[in-house]
């Protein structure tokens, strides 16, 4: 089969890219993501494959979403950012664009192509866990996308790791994700900065004099100027991620750790402090092989990449 | 392929049995576990293979062990309750009966065995959980024994489950074992005993007037007599396990978990509980099917009877 496009349709923005069978991106486009209607944003992935198709012959389509995918992968039970329940997503983008479409969930699209072109190539146990606004996961077992027998597997940021901890978007309490993404690096900053002013003075003044001001790109300039507030953030977070993955390890034992999202551009700010804590918790350690712990190397484009990838296979 | 025999090898017995492809066990045996020598526990397993072939012709033995076992299913790597440590277990098994052997975790023996001819026979993604002394945990995915990159997977008791919590024979605090097993039962029961002397007199009087005096079948005993101090020990166990069954699902989303091991004999005084914090916690309820949660139903024998069975698709 030669080329395929991937979509990847998140919260804000459908980015969509023409994919060969080695993994490179040939022409891609974006467009923000209608919060209006399902068909808003059907229609919106229609358009992109048109534009994208008037200068590239394609076979089929991937479609990356950021939610609950059904087993036959057609249909978005669920989608915490975006407007669709139950939406039968497959069907109704095949209709208007007539080429066989495949959906999957958006973090299992990044970790299939982190497998096939990325930092995990030639890993057949490899576990993906993305530190973005919130965590997203996915894994391949045996070189195969494991999805779960509902579709619904790799939800790793939903574990909890917290008895009675913070409130989670999931309804739930003490979520791994609400101590270990962007939200939870804010998090930290900004109550610093709001408590300890010596201490958090770099964080506060980037913020432009506000707490609330503080933005994740802040806190990674001022850890990467040596400010140490901004570094025991970063060790927060850091020793979080550890942990999870020690718990992930008990459970899945995988051959390599893939860490990806907008956080992992902290690089060893993040995996430092992760990799020490993931060595202390680990169960039997010293009695067993250590999964390598390393950042993802296909950035934002993974999710499309993986989605087209998975398109041709399908 | 006929006939292959099991062995269990756990830290008090070791249990051997001959079964056929259907699951049944035509003949079995069982011996002590000697604590002196790896070499004594070899000769032991040797002994109860010849003994069981003296009657029966057979192709291959499978030996189940309470262990971290290597991805090549020869090499106990350590087992916390054996005097094994980097042990050739498979050739020096082979060596003394001249015949195939393999080796596999205990409890994924036991999952694998549910998943052929007990309570989860045809779900192609289940997960074991065994509330024994501690948890243990084997996995099946897409049909097949999913063991991790090393060999290593499945350990759920290890997660952990509270931040700082109790000490673990693992080296670690808060696994999900310390709250969730015959160990756990014991020191709530124990406890209620010592220090709620009224409410804890159906209990302490089981255990001989004394906390320390009280064992599991005494708690199960009172449960199922209705005393309120021995359901609220379930109440806990069950309400621990249900939390740790969510966690399984949102990282591995199983069409079944099938729930065995000593304390799983209370049958729904564990079971109901379980459910209920199940339904409660697990992410996206509501939007996504539910895995059944239901009892073992091999009983002692999974563990042989799963052995035999890897040793005839070897």
């Amino acid at each position: 089969m030669g080329l395929t496009i991937g979509v990847d349709v998140g919260g804000t923005k459908v980015a969509a890219g023409v994919v060969d069978e080695d993994g490179q991106v040939l022409l891609s486009t974006r467009r923000p993501t209608p919060s209006t209607s399902p068909d808003d944003v059907e229609e919106t992935i229609a358009a992109v494959v048109t534009e994208l198709r008037r200068q590239h012959e394609v076979e089929a389509v991937g479609i990356g979403a950021a939610g609950f995918i059904d087993v036959k992968r057609s249909t978005v039970l669920f989608a915490p950012n975006l407007v669709w329940r139950d939406e039968p997503l497959r069907d109704d983008v095949a209709k208007r664009i007539d080429l066989p479409v495949v959906v999957e969930n958006d973090a299992n699209c990044a970790a299939w192509a982190e497998y096939r072109f990325g930092a995990g190539r030639g890993e057949a146990d490899l576990v993906l866990v993305t530190v973005g606004t919130g965590i997203g996961g996915g894994m391949i077992l045996d070189g195969k996308l494991y999805r779960g027998r509902f579709g619904i597997g790799a939800e790793f940021g939903h574990m909890q790791v917290v008895v009675d901890g913070r409130r989670c978007g999931c309804g739930g309490r003490g979520c791994w994700e609400q101590y270990c993404s962007g939200r939870a690096l804010l998090h930290e900053a900004r109550e610093i900065a709001d408590v300890q002013a010596a201490y958090g003075a770099r964080l506060l003044e980037l913020g432009g004099g506000e707490p609330e001001g503080i933005e994740s790109v802040d806190v990674t300039q001022a850890a990467l100027e040596g400010d140490p507030a901004a570094l025991a953030c970063f060790e927060e977070l850091g020793a979080w991620l550890g942990q999870g993955l020690a718990d992930l390890a008990a459970i899945l034992d995988p051959g390599v750790f893939v860490i990806g999202g907008g956080v992992s551009d902290a690089g060893d700010l993040l995996l430092d402090p992760a990799r020490r804590v993931y060595r202390q918790k680990l169960t039997g350690v010293g009695y067993r092989p250590l999964a390598d712990i390393r950042l993802a190397e296909l950035g934002n484009e993974a999710g499309l990449v993986g989605a087209a990838d998975l398109a041709r296979i399908r």
